[in-house]
Order: structure tokens, then sequence, then C-alpha cells
């Protein structure tokens, strides 16, 4: 454990990092439209609905929409989606349930144990683009022990600005080095590290499926390196 | 049990409602004074200290301050008091160890137990005119088991602005009569109601000590009228 001070508090990328989205979200909407009698690629659905998502921030960021949660724009994506790949006899219940997928997702088997075990030491929560609501309800779907859920609506940011993780030390009271972001995306930290704040990065190599491209490991020498958040709790002395 | 429908969200007012500030500081105050060699009478500045509460946010709420963190409203008001009051010796790391008091402030016996209880069934916050900070602080020393940390400081606002109501409502996505406000008190209380939310409350008659002068019963038919937290789980059915 070579950090010469340990963080106050330490916030957590979401999906990808703390959560399996794609896993879970392909057997959540597998298990509606089989209850529903729907037939469609649900795979190809979600990875494509995550396609989207970085592109539907990236409007908001432009200035082309105002500000957006992002259960909204999952929802526009997903209704676009829905057109685009053909999946009929889908009701507004439906599609109403089909977005709130992303509130039911299901943390990595490390991921409550890790945070349990942080929480004892450090204030912990989730720095996320999802909105609050989103994250409240997949904390308390999961079991997942936060301290205080930082969605990107209250800062009126989608990550890697920096108004989001300098926003958190803000309302901590905290000075941005007092702050660690840890994520499964050297991107996240990067944006972090350049707002000041320490870093951690634990790979999730199965988190886009066959389209995994990159995050296999760390690209830079954040300030931790993990293999999981339990190893992050272990190397942190929680 | 006579609600028609439950609330799915329940904010706490925190300073009397959940936690006992008046008996916590006298004693945090007291014993770092005794710790410190520093004679007062504590008590005395304790209730003139919450007797200048209301009026700080007066100032915020006028315009005469721009927004300020309760932290810091507190601090002006700890300056002036010990000027007033003519304490001697306090260094700068005792103001800011004193006026952090309000991040250690004592749960009332019933408050964690109901809380653990509710936390089942409901999203419960504090909704105070506390900042994030202060609030957090309060919680992990107190093992109060929030989900969501509603302080004033998202707002920008102090209760009963209605910005603060409504402000939990859009964070979570609810309508106001889905959100339930909860305090000992009934101005409070009333305010919520203007806003549409639902209301609980509970007496806290020990509260202010001798200078309690109401608040003694619900004067409106709240929602919900309980003994205390753990009455109100109860009647919730947690």
């Amino acid at each position: 454990m070579g950090l010469a001070t340990k963080p106050r508090a330490i916030v957590f990328d979401t999906f990808g990092s703390v959560v399996d989205w794609r896993a879970s979200l392909i057997a959540d909407l597998s298990a509606h439209g089989a209850a529903r009698g729907i037939a469609a690629d649900w795979a190809l659905l979600v990875d494509e609905w995550r396609a989207a998502y970085h592109p539907s921030m990236d409007r908001v960021r432009r200035g082309e929409l105002p500000w957006t949660k992002l259960d909204a724009l999952h929802r526009a994506s997903l209704d676009r989606l829905i057109e685009i790949q053909g999946i009929a006899g889908l009701t507004e219940a439906d599609r109403r349930h089909i977005n709130l997928g992303w509130h039911r997702l299901k943390p990595w088997p490390d991921a409550v144990a890790g945070l349990t075990r942080l929480k004892r030491h450090f204030i912990i929560g989730p720095l996320s683009n999802g909105n609050v609501s989103l994250l409240l309800e997949m904390a308390k779907n999961a079991g997942i022990p936060w301290d205080m859920i930082f969605g990107s609506d209250l800062f009126g940011h989608f990550k890697p600005d920096p108004e989001t993780y300098l926003g958190v030390a803000r309302l901590l009271d905290l000075e941005p080095g007092q702050v660690m972001m840890a994520a499964a995306h050297n991107n996240d930290l990067a944006a972090a590290r350049r707002a000041g704040l320490m870093t951690a990065f634990w790979p999730r190599p199965g988190e886009y499926g066959p389209r995994q491209k990159q995050d296999y490991a760390a690209d830079q020498p954040w300030d931790v390196v993990a293999r999981d958040i339990e190893d992050l709790a272990s190397q942190l002395g929680a």
C-alpha cells in the first residue's frame, strides 16, 4: 500500500465498475420478453442501447439538448432502437419497465462486500452519470450501502465534466485531493486526476461482452490499482 | 393506521426531530471546555447559538447574504456569541472543533431503531437545513442508515422554502404526494403540506430544555401523529 495519505471519501463509477449492466439487462429483458411473449434479440438491444449512451450525453454536453436526466436519455434511445430493430408489441408499460431495468442492475460479486468494508473507514458514494433516483433504487434493490448518492442531476453535468468531480468535493467540504475516484474505466480516472482527485482502478474485462475493446488494465499509474473492490478495500486497510 | 396510501419516501427533519442537539452540544462543549481548561456557561452558549439559527437563515432568505451553508452561518453566530459572552482563550482550532459539534449530534433513543425499520420499506433521508457534509458526518458518527442525504445545499434554499420539499420529489422522480415529511415541528409540516407532501409528527418536548414553548402536540391533523420514530414505523407497518 504505497499511498502517502488516504482519502476521506471514495466515489465510484457505477455502470460497469460496481454493477454488471450487460448481464443484468440481458437477463432482465429476456425474462420480461418471455413473460410477455415478445420476440427480440435482447442482447443486441442491450449492446446497441449502451452504444447510444455516450452519444446521447454528448448532445447535452454540446448544448443540443437542455440538461436531461439519464433515465430520459435512455428512454429516447430505447424508443429509437425498438423502431430500428423492429421489435413489435411493446406497450408503454413494457417500455417503462424495460427502461427502469437500469434501476435493477446487479452488482459484481465483490462489490457489496468490498463497499461494506470500505464504508467503515471512508465516506462512500456513487459518482455516476445516472440520476439520483436511478442510483438510489439500484442501491435499495441490490443492498449497496452508499453513504450519499452523487447523481449527475445534482450537478447538471455528466462525467467527465470537471463539475462532477469538483462538485463532490464541494458538497463534502473536502479538497479534491481528499477524494478518490474509483472506476474500471481509465478515461473517467484521467478526468478525475485532472480535477485533482486521487484515483483507483480495477478491471472488468467482461463488462462489454464480445464488444469489450479497452480497460483491460490500468493505462496510467493510478494511485491504487486493484483486482476488484474487495482488493481495493484490502489495499486501503479496510 | 388510517392512511389511504403509503408514501414511497419519507424525509426527516433532523435537528430536534432525529437528534438531540441541545443535550449533545452541551455535553460536547462542556467536555471540550474541561479538557482545555476554559470556563464558560456552555448551556447558555448552546441555547443562544440555537436562538441565532432562524435569524441567520432569514438573512439568506431575504437576500442580505448570498447562499451560505449552515456550517458557515453557525460559525459566524458562534464567533459573535463568544464575544458577547466574554468566553476567553478559545483558539481557531477550538472554534472549529466547537462548530463541528453539529456534525457529532446524538440521536434520540428511538431514532436509529425506527429508521432502520422504515428503511426496509421506504426511501429515507434527512431533509434538513444542515449541509450535506454536516448531515453525512452526523450519520456516520451516529449510525443513522439514510439512503440519501438531502442537505439544504442541494437546493440552495432553507426550509420552509418550497424549493426544498419539491426538490426532494424532483430528485426522486416522485409526485409531492408520494413523499412524506416527518418532523417534531408543526411549522415544518405546515410548509410541507402546502407543497403537497404527506406529513408525520411526533413530539420532542425536551428539545429546547427550559426554553421549549411549542410543538408539544400536533396542531393540525397530520397524516400520521406518532409517539416517536419507532411508533411511526409501527403505524406505517414497518
